[in-house]
């Protein structure tokens, strides 16, 4: 198949992008409750555009979910794409070059809110599944289309929505194209992500605040008690000491770690992107394994007291931190969570109470099996487009949705977007490359095609 | 000599003190600049009335400081008067069953802000000299009066002035009667005090915050650091481990820990007042014996980083903790923050910074010693005027006063007022009972007696 019918709907694709962009469709703020509504419908109504069935807006405790397939590729596999219509804030508005929601297009580039993460990504595989049906009137693959309006939120509804329709959601693999690339000319897929998991420590050491005039000498003092505990947390070589941590962590091939450290930045420059003095982290790994493969345990706040100018010579009952830990394969947040929670009770302090309760914003560790065909599909594809070898991205960050598919569907996820990560995603005067679009067009329209051959 | 002057001259005495009071002295508050001169103004005014020769309100820095002398005891002991004239905020004002500035008496009680801190005490030194001068014509001792406006503020300006007019303030004890008791019924001289030291405890790990999913695993994070440093600071038992802390410390007499135990509350009575669970503190010691005559480190806050609802992965850069020792003969404030400073020199993990800025507030630690003859001279006076035995008071708290007197005039201070501490200082609806501004007026005139025979 070559890519006419995408040359020659260009500027409908594009039209369409903009009618989606002006839709405010901000997950966060209920004023925008109605915004989401319609971006769900309207991305539904764009599924049965392009030839979708089955294609449903369907409510939840919160934002609708938007599902759709194509079933009639007889024997061949089946893919799920996953993608959100629901945006960021577009605050602050007084940074904005344009308004957030009027989309502009200067330089070949498209500015609005969601221009990058991610309307013009959702967009890729309802294209590709358009120009299969109207051009050829089938379809290499089955697909199932699943796009969610709270990912910006935290997706709360996502997870018991596919508890809830298992069957309906079955795959062979699962597709995002949520993600991107360093660099403009070189692509990327997006194989290994951490998880997080975090908690948050209260330390009460009396019933209300004292003074140490009165009682300092023969009363606990929480903060001195907190201080023992999260003292415990780490040891003093910077690997975490929270008894069981390590247990689950699958040591990586030194072929990836091999790949990580010929592609990392140098010490001095990360040590400078950093703005610290030297490197601290884990013994026997490089900064670009301690940050993207190696599993760790942040310190994120902790208060309590007194934080005014001046003394006040308060012993103070109750305080607290905030304490998450990036996680790898095959560590479980549920279990860190409990590790933390054993760990805390053996280190407290007897003369003081401590509690350990879980924070939101749990996300599973990802990594995608070298071996899964997938990737061999995506490279394909890519190599046909774009005439280079897409990199294969680790990051140290936590995007829930690919464990989410793992843990509840089995189903790995292939991670190809067209953003670029200099493109102001979440910030001000967000945009998205219009080469890009089409590209990402074409590379998901090959997609399809290649994985019929790989998966198959 | 009878009190017949004393109780002829009630009223007017009572009406006195209602017109300080409505003096709003408050030291704090730029806006009552020129009502803490006033108070200064009239504070002079009232000794000059009393007979005290070369009364004058001298500039500082800040708020006034009153003096003035009777010098013409030929061969008898100089005693040197303290007090301060300026007083607390009144907030919060809704608290108040009355305005704080308009003094109104109930139930034979006072109530105004400044009343029991320290208004009236302030006036019992000066009627005692009043009643010997017009009475008697004569005084038995050569007195010093040294009046400030900024207690309540720290007496930022007070250790400068004495330093200024040593020769004027020479003298061969201090009286102070800023000062009560803890029952109405149960006279008490303060004789033993805690100091005070303080620090602020910077930790720096990084140029500005930083994202775990980016840098973690890799980078410093000045939380952890601190807790590390925090941690060090006392040992599990209860006891300070900075190095040298408890050099300086004098070991009390049996016989004093006998009395503060004999008077002190018990453990379940101290546990039930503090709200806690247990106590808690340096093994071998009696909360009694911890809390008063036994030095001690508290953290009084701590912050950094997110202190939010919810989750947010930030590395912090910096991470803050406010830290306080109560101190005991013969340790020295000054010393205690090198030494701390030195420990947690020793301390910091080499990946981050600290630094150790000490606080404002600093205290000398206390204490009268048993053969001090002003000791005696109080009982008689108290003996002879309440017909009971005044109880020698120990306290936990600080008040820089004593010491600064002792270190910078080598005068011991005796510590006699007639407030009680049920009073409401610093807090809404302060009051003072009248039956003690009587009683603390006689045993001053008497004091000043008791003072020549004893002192002589």
């Amino acid at each position: 198949m070559d890519f006419s019918y995408i040359t020659d709907n260009q500027k409908r694709f594009i039209d369409e992008l903009t009618e989606f962009l002006r839709i405010p469709s901000i997950s966060t703020l209920p004023e925008y409750k109605e915004s989401v509504q319609q971006a769900a419908e309207w991305t539904a109504s764009r599924l049965q555009y392009a030839g979708i069935e089955n294609v449903k807006v369907m409510e939840t405790n919160g934002h609708p979910i938007v599902y759709g397939d194509w079933l009639h590729a007889e024997g061949a596999p089946t893919v799920l794409f996953y993608g959100h219509y629901d945006v960021q804030p577009a605050e602050p508005l007084d940074l904005w070059n344009s308004q957030p929601f009027e989309p502009v297009i200067e330089n070949e580039r498209i500015y609005a809110r969601g221009a990058t993460d991610m309307k013009a990504n959702v967009l890729l595989p309802v294209i590709a599944c358009e120009t299969w049906l109207k051009d050829a009137k089938t379809l290499p693959v089955n697909v199932k289309f699943l796009f969610e309006g709270e990912e910006e939120i935290g997706s709360p509804s996502l997870a018991g929505f596919m508890e809830e329709n298992k069957d309906m959601l079955r795959a062979d693999t699962a597709i995002s194209a949520d993600s991107g690339r360093i660099e403009e000319e070189k692509p990327a897929s997006m194989v290994s992500l951490r998880g997080l998991a975090g908690v948050q420590i209260d330390v009460r050491s009396a019933r209300g605040d004292l003074h140490s005039g009165l009682y300092g000498g023969a009363v606990p003092n929480s903060a001195q008690a907190l201080a023992r505990i999260l003292d415990s947390l780490k040891h003093e070589d910077g690997t975490v000491a929270v008894e069981g941590f390590y247990d689950d962590v699958v040591e990586r091939r030194d072929e990836e770690k091999e790949t990580i450290n010929a592609t990392f930045s140098s010490n001095d420059t990360f040590q400078q992107n950093a703005g610290v003095d030297r490197v601290y982290g884990e013994p026997g790994y490089t900064p670009g394994e301690q940050t993207l493969i190696r599993p760790t345990l942040d310190i994120n706040g902790l208060w309590g007291g007194y934080q005014g100018i001046g003394v006040k010579t308060v012993i103070p009952a109750e305080s607290h931190a905030k304490v998450t830990c990036r996680l790898v394969p095959d560590q479980n947040p549920e279990q860190i969570i409990d590790l933390i929670r054993q760990h805390v009770e053996r280190h407290t302090p007897e003369e003081v109470e401590a509690f350990v309760i879980p924070l939101e914003g749990k996300a599973y560790p990802y990594m995608l099996p070298e071996t899964h065909p997938g990737l061999k599909a995506v490279e394909e594809a890519v190599q046909h487009v774009e005439e280079k070898t897409p990199a294969q991205l680790r990051i140290g960050g936590s995007i829930p949705i690919t464990g989410l598919l793992q843990q509840l569907l089995d189903v790995h996820t292939i991670q190809l977007g067209y953003s670029v990560f200099d493109e102001g995603m979440h910030a001000p005067n967000e945009f998205y490359r219009i080469s890009q679009f089409e590209k990402g067009q074409k590379v998901y329209t090959r997609l399809l095609k290649e994985l019929e051959a790989y998966l198959g």
